[in-house]
């Protein structure tokens, strides 16, 4: 395979192959599962060393966009998952002394416009499996630890149902990030009846497409959480680290 | 060093590894620059193989907590970092052909909550950054790739006003991708002088404290950008793919 490298001496060799080679694969010139050259036939035919392709291999790799299986030598070009990447940032979020307040805040941001969105773009499916998480919530008023799953879930059905899928990815660690903090509000305040009707609002308001009135009440239903957290006499200030890292 | 390990034979072992160490790792009792003990010495203290250390250290490394000089054997511990973690989202997010659609979206739920909190966070180094951006702009309103950089560097900069790490740190790869498009736009459009009123009534806003001032403004800044797309015939459902992969 022949790559189209630049011969220009600023950029060391193996940064200019792993470059070309990402390329062809963001083009789809190298299709997912397709097995890659090997790096002597690669060193050969663009008259480079094989130092340097393999250099630009273990690049790609790191990417995820090579991948070999455990323990043999095969490489196969790949797509790395939007979701499995975007969960790692979970981690340094923590060592980074992340607050709950930080993370209520970008919730804060995008769930209204999920909303709206889901307003507009909803279909059948997508209703359907939100009635039947409210279904569930309704039988699980009395279960603190089932609330906080499906509020969750709740929440992760509206991002699907306003189908974009760069919120959806962002809000993965958000989400698991979350979870703690939450359920500590609902441990301390019986705010069960007042979630399920903030979620009915809500849908109702997504399925007669009125994006106005589910962005209203996404913003009164977030509000009100973070209410719950002074009420609870916890501080949002904390960092979300021990608890998350006990998850 | 002795690891607290579940016995769960459901779990293997090299994963119970995986995961005692990250807890020490997320709880600071190893701090990052730290040496990681040696393999024998965690197998032979834990009474397990040593292939099940070394697969657990393989994970560590690939989660980025573990860090191993090119070519040496010794580990140290290391903070993965939340930007360079995120920036790899670019990658598979051009892969699945995400929209300009879903990432103007994106930058339309997080930024107006992030005007609004640079109006109640900002300090004078943040205000000093941002005049410095304004006047700039001011003197580059001919220059349609200037510009662009400026506005770019115009939304970062609230950003970092807004002192929020989360939102920071999803802000990137968004800001990467969104950059083309936004050039077809400043380049089919003599849209300059507007783009430099909004960002003018928006620092005017964060400046004094004014929250829902620079929201609204921030709204409009925006929303006309989406208008723009629409002016200069652009369709706002094409991937924003090929662009990316050549910047």
């Amino acid at each position: 395979m022949k790559l189209s490298l630049d011969a220009n001496e600023d950029i060391p060799v193996f940064r200019q192959v792993a470059q070309a080679l990402r390329k062809k694969i963001l083009t789809g010139e190298l299709q997912p599962g397709q097995r890659m050259p090997a790096e002597t036939a690669l060193a050969s035919e663009n008259g480079i060393h094989r130092s340097s392709v393999r250099e630009a291999i273990r690049s790609l790799e790191q990417q995820g966009l090579l991948y070999r299986e455990e323990g043999k030598r095969k490489l196969f070009v790949s797509t790395p998952s939007t979701a499995t990447l975007s969960r790692k940032l979970v981690t340094p979020m923590i060592m980074e002394g992340i607050t709950f307040e930080e993370i209520w805040e970008t919730i804060r941001a995008l769930d209204p416009v999920v909303a709206e969105a889901a307003a507009h773009r909803r279909n059948t499916a997508n209703l359907q499996a939100l009635e039947e998480n409210l279904e569930r919530t309704r039988a699980a008023l009395g279960d603190t630890d089932a609330l906080v799953r499906l509020d969750i879930e709740f929440h992760e059905l509206i991002a699907l149902a306003a189908n974009n899928r760069v919120i959806q990815a962002l809000r993965l660690p958000i989400s698991d990030l979350f979870y703690p903090s939450f359920q500590a509000v609902m441990i301390s305040l019986n705010a069960g009846e007042r979630l399920l009707t903030a979620h009915e609002k809500i849908l109702q308001a997504i399925k007669w497409g009125e994006a106005d009135e589910a962005r209203e009440w996404m913003i009164r239903h977030l509000n009100d959480f973070h209410k719950g957290y002074e009420l609870a006499s916890l501080d949002i200030r904390q960092p979300a680290a021990l608890q998350a890292s006990e998850a």
